[in-house]
């Protein structure tokens, strides 16, 4: 498909609502095995949501639409939210989320993106040369990481389902 | 981690509200698209959610406490869901799942499983001998579908996140 940007927000507005429904209040367990070393819990990745809303979508849309090309985006720093969640809660990391995605979209409203603008572009310290509607088509699919909170749950039941674990391609995943 | 049954139903009853935060009032395409030939799409996975409510959980977990191994499971149709779907909206296919698991919640506590029944066994068609916990634990790891909802959807955007594809497992999984 196409980026489309009506769409895309109405996908991103519903992801602290999804999360929120699917960790808010379980046992801790749950939210805090991963699936193995070096790998993210459930908690290190609402943290890690919660860095993304802070420092990469809105701030790269403005540094594209005020410097295009001249100014890299800053670096993404995938392990910040290690050091930033600390001593947060679960559920204190979901209102925050929630709070921040909800600030993100009224802000991208009043930057008043349109068509033309989607194909304006930036420069990614690595990637080099992005569009604006790649950021953003980014910013949509980084819905996998709902995918990956439901693939590490299930992950803590791959030994109980004994001989089921056949049918079962998530947990090998 | 061993199964235990309160975490459990913890887990089963938050999947109706997360698929409906995810799902319910989306654009048609994010609803429909699949990853190909032969792949669901969002709204076949709530059909196959639906008929593994109506069929398979419960239906099972009474077969064991009831028979043991003395009689096999019925076969699950994972293509069943196909045809009883049809003519539904999704928003009523999201309230059909959302009223079954609720049912099959309340019936879980009515059928009174302790911790000595999880040991029971009972014969699937096809795996032979499992035990109550083995099915429960695999009723948990359903929730892998909330997984398959999430990569399927962040499949529709993977030409248009541009050079991000690169970060992006989830796009090639």
């Amino acid at each position: 498909m196409q980026f489309e940007l009506i769409q895309s927000t109405e996908i991103l507005k519903r992801t602290p609502e999804t999360v929120t429904a699917l960790l808010a209040g379980l046992p801790e367990p749950w939210v805090t095995q991963n699936e193995g070393p070096e790998t993210w819990s459930p908690y290190d990745i609402i943290g890690h949501l919660i860095h993304a809303e802070e420092t990469d979508w809105i701030p790269r849309v403005k540094m594209i639409l005020e410097h295009g090309e001249s100014r890299p985006f800053e670096p993404f720093d995938r392990f910040a939210m290690i050091e930033r969640s600390k001593g947060k809660t679960m559920s204190q990391l979901l209102e925050i989320f929630q709070e921040m995605r909800t600030g993100s979209l009224a802000e991208l409203e009043h930057l008043n993106v349109t068509e033309t603008s989607l194909s304006k572009r930036g420069k990614h310290p690595e990637l080099g040369q992005v569009t604006l509607s790649q950021l953003m088509a980014t910013w949509v699919v980084h819905l996998g990481h709902i995918a990956q909170i439901a693939r590490v749950m299930s992950k803590q039941y791959g030994e109980a389902v004994g001989p089921w674990l056949a049918y079962l391609p998530v947990l090998t995943r």
